[in-house]
């Protein structure tokens, strides 16, 4: 596509940790759990809709996201979730979640309850995800 | 691996809809949204654990249920899901959305309400799947 708009929605509520031509990974302002978002720069907002190339990249995202937050915050489970009821911008939801977080067992998505970062806590996290990222 | 059981949770909540080797395809029993849940035969819980044969795999019948719930029932959005925070045995939700249905804009994990099928229902859609689905 030619051009690409980051939904404003997505961009008041998240840091963005990295860029490149085919994807953002942001990271959910609310240092309650460890929270990435996956954009694929596309206009389709399905899955099964991208081609399986694009498939099969954003796999392998999803992949570094997930080894990457398992190893930084050793979380119980991760939840990973393309839903899009309310932004319907594609993006794919990877977040580390504990038994002892507020939300648990319950999902975090339409949770109220949210703790912002403190800017040199994401300035830390977009390097040490710089070293491994490969979008 | 050598030996698989159903959660007895999902057995409980879910019609089984079709079996292979490598997966299990549900219907949750909830007439209310159209709702499948592929669950591969594995021991691991989390996606990224997968081998790069069984994500690819798993990758083709997401996209083969989304493709049929779509063109089935019209959904205006899909919610493709991997949470596992209750049931820790890996099962990916494959859910068609509405904007006029009870849950929405919500997601559909937690939501109480819920409308069981009934038989025949189940058993023509079971008819419909087996016709497309190569698992």
């Amino acid at each position: 596509m030619k051009t690409f708009k980051l939904d404003s929605r997505l961009d008041n509520d998240c840091f963005i940790l990295s860029e490149s031509n085919q994807f953002l990974v942001l990271l959910m302002d609310n240092s309650l759990v460890p929270w990435f978002i996956l954009v694929p720069k596309t206009d389709k907002t399905e899955l099964y809709e991208l081609d399986k190339t694009m498939q099969s990249k954003v796999l392998t995202v999803i992949n570094q996201l997930s080894d990457f937050l398992m190893k930084e915050f050793s979380p119980d489970k991760l939840n990973v979730a393309a839903i899009g009821n309310i932004v319907d911008q594609m993006h794919i939801h990877i977040v580390g979640r504990y038994a002892t977080d507020v939300y648990w067992p319950g999902v975090v998505w339409g949770a109220t309850e949210k703790k912002p970062y403190i800017a040199v806590e994401v300035d830390k996290l977009r390097s040490k995800l710089d070293s491994i990222l490969e979008i």
